[in-house]
């Protein structure tokens, strides 16, 4: 099959490599529109450690499932954490936190950009027949950006900053509108803004981001300026959502989190069955956010348009 | 009236100083019992800028307040964040982090180390008659340990991990296992150890604490180790309590924080009435924890003795 693969840093086309075997539990899939994220981006960057084939979000096409045959066929989308359900962590129902998984092109899995992909049956939701390949594609960054609300209460007359209206930062703020918060965004890219103001969330620049003023503040942009931000936007007693990881330590007064009673809350991947109905009830349209779509074997130009700041989602389509 | 006064970093007593003059809101208050805290100590260390006379834990006896007399002759203890009301944080009820706040013997206003001092009568609560001045000088730090409570959901089942086993810790500790928790508790003393035995607290070395024990660990000890050995402690998802200042800046890895979702939550003061009727109840007993008492003229003994580490409480008696 044809793939991407990254290797020292760096992203190379592969031609014909190896169809993926799938295990007795896994499908085999047959991937039909991939999206690049910013993990991607990382991973290219030598931020985590990763030789393979690369990608997480996908939508693609059961060509087989052994142990699930009823799924053949099916249209799928796939959560990317692979784990052992037995261990200290699993056992507490911490899933995605297993001590022993694996996860779909970021660690010891190979990932979604080739044609084909395997999973474990128990990652696998299919998507409903409305739910085209262009919205589906957004399942698994739309779960993260779900996974806040199944961390904290966010109230409909709460403030809440987003700070980076990147690809991430514009889903979250797909979801948080439909609570009915008044947000605003930060945001350094007029087609971004432009986005927002759709929305009815308020565009801001750096400057003009208000002292205290939010009862939350979404940390998306991955910077440490970023959260320098939202340590001075959030109000005493308000929440930083960390939302994004960032490679730079930060230094952190830990005493002016106590007087102030700041919270910060990492979150990572969220739950797939609220993103298919909020897109099944076109509740949340990611489409707008799709910025250009590459052929596998444009895989370079494509990673090097996803790194252009202000890029929204830059699509790979293996067929 | 006697009092101590911290200036320069240093402790004096003055034998003779102006009995302070109570605003119409407020009421002068005979202190019958005063104790010495973490923050009291940071004060001399000059960690906060400070001049006058220091002390925020009290009981006392109300002599005069003009806008409700039906205080007088009550035996009260006193909220310290004396607040504005009108403010926007006063206005979304963060009465604690009022902009415009002054705080007993910490910021803006004279402490309780003195025979008399005022406060708004809004901040005092009447004393039951069944607790005594040994135990109502508790209330204060027994209120912060109870905020831990108002701010985050804590479960029965749930494992927790304590960070520092003095003052606050103890008190900690105290509220924590009314919930049926199975607590442990790091420690260096064996005087402290033996407190938390009696609790069916369970005392650890540093080196005994394992990786990803806890599902809550509440920081107490105000130390960079501390907080590393907490965030070693905490298990994937799990919460933080950062209960105590700490000068130094701390390195942290954001992206660790959101890889394995760990809350960080800043926790001040907290609320008196429910320390007053845990103490009324006999539900909480802080009496064990008293190390030694002074009188007002020993107040450089005083606090060299609360210096020290492994001290417990070190009472003020101003009689």
């Amino acid at each position: 099959m044809k793939a991407l693969y990254l290797q020292n840093g760096k992203i190379f086309f592969l031609e014909d490599t190896a169809i993926p075997e799938p295990r007795e539990d896994e499908a085999l899939i047959r991937v039909r529109l991939a999206g690049i994220c910013g993990t991607d981006l990382e991973l290219v960057k030598g931020y985590y450690p990763f030789t393979g084939i690369p990608g997480h979000e996908f939508v693609g096409e059961v060509v087989k499932a052994s142990s699930e045959p009823s799924l053949t066929g099916r249209r799928v989308v796939g959560e990317i954490n692979c784990v052992c359900f037995s261990c200290s962590f699993c056992r507490q129902g911490l899933y995605s936190h297993c001590r022993e998984r694996t996860v779909a092109g970021i660690k010891g899995r190979q990932g979604c950009f080739g044609q084909y992909l395997s999973l474990p049956v128990a990652n696998l939701h299919p998507v409903p027949e409305n739910v085209s390949d262009e919205e589906a594609v957004f399942v698994e960054p739309l779960a993260a950006a779900l996974r806040i609300q199944e961390q904290l209460r966010i109230r409909p007359s709460d403030k809440i900053l987003i700070v980076g209206s990147g690809r991430l930062g514009q889903l979250i703020a797909r979801t948080l509108v439909l609570i009915g918060c008044e947000i605003s965004a930060v945001t350094r890219h007029k087609k971004q803004s432009d986005l927002l103001s759709d929305l009815s969330v308020f565009p801001l620049v750096e400057s003009e981001v208000e002292k205290e003023w939010a009862d939350i503040v979404v940390e998306a942009s991955g910077t440490v300026s970023g959260f320098s931000l939202a340590r001075r936007a959030v109000r005493p007693g308000g929440v930083i959502v960390l939302k994004t990881t960032c490679r730079d330590e930060c230094q952190l007064n830990l005493s002016s989190l106590v007087v102030d009673e700041i919270s910060l809350i990492g979150s990572r991947c969220g739950p797939f069955p609220p993103a298919l109905r909020l897109l099944a009830g076109k509740m949340v349209d990611p489409r707008p956010l799709i910025q250009q779509r590459f052929r596998l074997d444009e895989g370079e130009q494509a990673f090097a348009r996803a790194a252009r700041p202000g890029t929204l989602k830059v699509l790979l389509d293996p067929a």
